[in-house]
């Protein structure tokens, strides 16, 4: 499915824009994390990938080199920040200077899945607002402009300086569910900071939602559900 | 009733802090939003407000001016941003600036009430993160601190660079609500983006919670409740 | 009048130059404070206006709204800083702001008249440098450009980092002087900060000049008009 | 006669005040420009000049070094601007670099002639402001105050976002001459530009003014005098 | 053997300077990559260790959390940046940024391997001068001053602009050295970047040096030695 | 001997790259360091230099001004800072705000001789890093890259965050003295610190290599050579 055939939908909020043509010339690559998902941006976009090189030495540190001119050219490095993250932070960090410092014009982060965004608030005392240090790092290489989708709270887009295109996978996913036809469908989040997410898929999808009260009470990974809020028996849950 | 009345709450989120006396001379301002809360907070600390003086000509512009020596102190200058906003917020940019300027040696911005923290995501194309905007001019005037409470979101505080103390009334005010003792209480959160901070009051409470999916269609003051998520039935609601 | 008939004028000192094409696509935006300017300059230029949106919510605060792409193109928001002063210096702001995170190329802010303009010099203790204070929120928010006129003393220029480009308008206005044909003509400057530009005006006119001294003791409206250095008897006064 | 022998004047305006003693450890240095003025400075205070040295290569680099521990202590360093200018501003930021380096607490540029300060305003196309390039450089090597005094226009305190104390020295000066009793005194300002602090010795002594219109047609140092405005006949003037 | 054994070396250059106390309430924090060496520092200034976590989850993000106050306080946190460097790395970032979030007065990051030191230079094209992001993204997260020690080259100092105290194990390992009463030693580098360090070591020996020529010609972690510069014949070589 | 002459050798290492049009309209100024360089450039481009003009002062300013619109265009300004090094230095400065308050979209510093590249560490406690302070203050200036060579050390770049290229000149020296035939040719370096360098010179001539161990004992221009490191008896020694 092509991001064209998502034009049918109804929803007023942000969307993923058709493509426009970038100022001089087009380049892309793709870090590490994600070889795959740079080379089918760039089948899509119909132009090769930059060839480019990124290596892990045994001391744990990386080093990447461009493999080709990028003098005045419009560039987007593909690195997502997931699994290993900070490896993967490291590296995008220094494809950015790497990309300035060779005179690219502009350079794009293209940041699929954005690890830190969960780390938005000080939600107790003395801890780091992670991923407000994660975008001050990013603007400190020198980065133009980040594109990212489905961040954990929108309010990150303001962490940032650069202008952010946060695009939301939402729009596609609803599509393939309204497919599969579930009756008595309903949406629940599965606690209440995602309440509104949610709320975005139950509007899209044209059904009611329900939203459960998880807390997490050590700083551990298990949560516990206290309750759910909203009537789900008898209904097909979609847990988003 | 005094701030250490609240020590009994068992909340494990951040909490107002008792307060630490600053490092060199201590002065506090009242700017003309705050007359009465600036003078509460000098009674309160035993020290007398620092005089000084904001005039709005008719042109539109105010003129402020701090009339005692503030070289080397530790200056609070109290001044909410409710309305007028706009005047206010300016008002609060050259307390800022004379304050610097004066070799003040630390500046913290007291704001009761920060009101563009509800402009803080880019929820539709081409429209402003105005939390931002108004964080930024804070820096660049060159404050040091801010101190706030209850904003919108608590990820504005990551939109700061400088430290954001930020407080919650909540505590407060639950102590009066238990006093009330209202048989059946329910807290209902009046849309969902407010249903994390309504699940902390009803956790304070100890009592359980429903959520209103409210809408605004057009970007006038109308707003649509389209459902209430959760059994509000026969209770007593406190609407947060 | 247009631009074009100033021509004739031997003024050495820097003129308005002649509107030279933009990079990438032109967009002209009118804020709330000159719909009517905005509105000439596009007709001047044969570009249409670019819809946009400022509103004003009884709180006070004001919410602005691009409503065409402007991704890549050249923008220049036309919004003056005169009464409601802070109001319209924080609408211009948002401006700025909501183009360049809508990927604007560059951002240029046509202000006609620069309101804090005469906060520029800190003449007694504690006081602020508002037009500095002004010129860094500008330049925060993320203003590629200035574009102003008549600022209260052409140093204001040195208060933005960014590139100012200031416009006089006493071309236009000496030109239509000398077609008055006033006899014995003296240009008076009503106080001695004024003076430079009073003697560019008689320069311009090829008359002499006075000089008014005049003070203002208290921080209100009033000015006292101490003495008139140079001889204004039986002359045509041109106070400017 | 000492800073505390001016206090009878009535001068409303910004005066030099008292001497407040820092924060930490005092250190005043003395750059190459400045040894005799740094070392009364340093005998006014009652401490000891801290050692250190400047010194200039062939080549033309000059070179500087601190002799003594400055971590912690609140430095004054005593770097005027004058000819040499570009070599003595040049030593300035080096000396700043090297005491914030050395982490002192905080620097404070004693620039008792701080010469482009002429260079305030762009009154022709295409020149620099140079006033504010010298703000930035010394902003970019770290100072954190300035202390100058008699800047051509007073401006210039607004090219800084650092505080800075502006001294004027007409108080010194109109002592002297109301000690010389010189009968129908007129002060007389040599140009326009000029005439706001023309006017202030004036007010100062007590006695009226003049100005002359000076031009400087080509950018050589030769000016050209067009006109007097005022009445000086047969009296004693003060050209300021 | 303590800092103050070192005093008899009569090397000229920068030294470990005997330890100051700091201004207000000193506080000493090991983050994950150090806890032994910040007990041991923390051990030798007879202070307690401040209580604080590093969590790394499955998903590879780490979280940080201060446990004690440090409002006001000159707070320096222990975090090597050695293998794995990326998340040391970031840790340190986080672990910076919650103690100025908490209001620390200063914070200095000690980091006793600073491990992109080797990414100092742009020694081929489209390569990223890895050292200097990493500094820009210390002092992008609010650090006041490092503290660090045997730099891959000195340069590095200057790609911060916060003070950085370079410290030099050398003084220790040379003591070490001549207490192994070695006959005919002389000391070889491995290659000739490291040549400078080497005679710094010879020169505290007071014994000769040579220098090896080596290459890396791929960019993987095998080097060829090509020449070995001076004469090693039948000497005891101390390879540094 | 043009650039392209160059294109045999087998260098890994950067090497000058061949002109590549600039985006909008090129203009080359010659500031007055370099007026036959900046000929010499222009001719070479097949451009007419842009008619420029800087002025010292007997009081030792220099006044700069542009002489023909630069507004949109790509300029590079060609000004060395050999000697007189501080006056070449703040003449750049002067250019590049002259320059950017014109409106060039882009201005490149050519810095044929960059001179403060030696003051690039701190070898002893509390000195400046004289190129650090050199680098902020052209970025301050608002310069956008830096075209040099041959700097002190590689690490030089790592001190500007905007782009730099850095050329070597020695693949036209190394062309010139293999043309000269010499048998037994070696390269020294005259100190420990150029080694590198000379390694490269070597690596280029396919010659061995000497190291002068040479060592300047007080901060005056007198050094002292201590020892030859490798063996340079009866051969052309070529120190570079």
């Amino acid at each position: 499915m092509s991001a064209s055939d998502l034009c049918g939908t109804t929803e007023p909020g942000p969307r993923p824009q058709s493509f426009q043509a970038p100022q001089g010339d087009l380049a892309v690559l793709a870090g590490s994390a994600c070889p795959q998902l740079g080379q089918a941006i760039a089948r899509e976009l119909g132009v090769p990938l930059s060839p480019c090189q990124a290596q892990y030495f045994s001391e744990g540190n990386v080093f990447v080199r461009v493999l080709e001119n990028v003098r005045g050219r419009d560039v987007f490095v593909v690195q997502g920040v997931h699994y290993p993250v900070n490896d993967n932070f490291m590296e995008l960090l220094f494809w950015i200077d790497a990309l300035k410092r060779a005179s690219a014009q502009q350079v794009t982060a293209v940041i699929p899945f954005f690890s830190y965004s969960k780390g938005d608030k000080k939600d107790e005392p003395r801890v780091s607002i992670r991923a407000r240090v994660c975008a001050d790092a990013v603007e400190a290489a020198g980065c133009d402009r980040v594109l990212t989708m489905d961040l954990h709270s929108p309010q990150i887009q303001g962490f940032f300086h650069i202008p952010v295109d946060h695009l939301y996978g939402r729009h596609v996913l609803c599509e393939h569910i309204r497919w599969l036809n579930l009756p008595d469908l309903i949406v629940c989040s599965p606690d209440i900071g995602f309440a509104k997410d949610a709320a975005s898929f139950a509007n899209l999808l044209g059904v009611p939602m329900a939203i459960g009260n998880k807390t997490r009470p050590a700083h551990d990974e298990q949560a516990v559900v206290l309750e759910v809020i909203g009537d789900v028996r008898d209904r097909n849950v979609l847990l988003v």
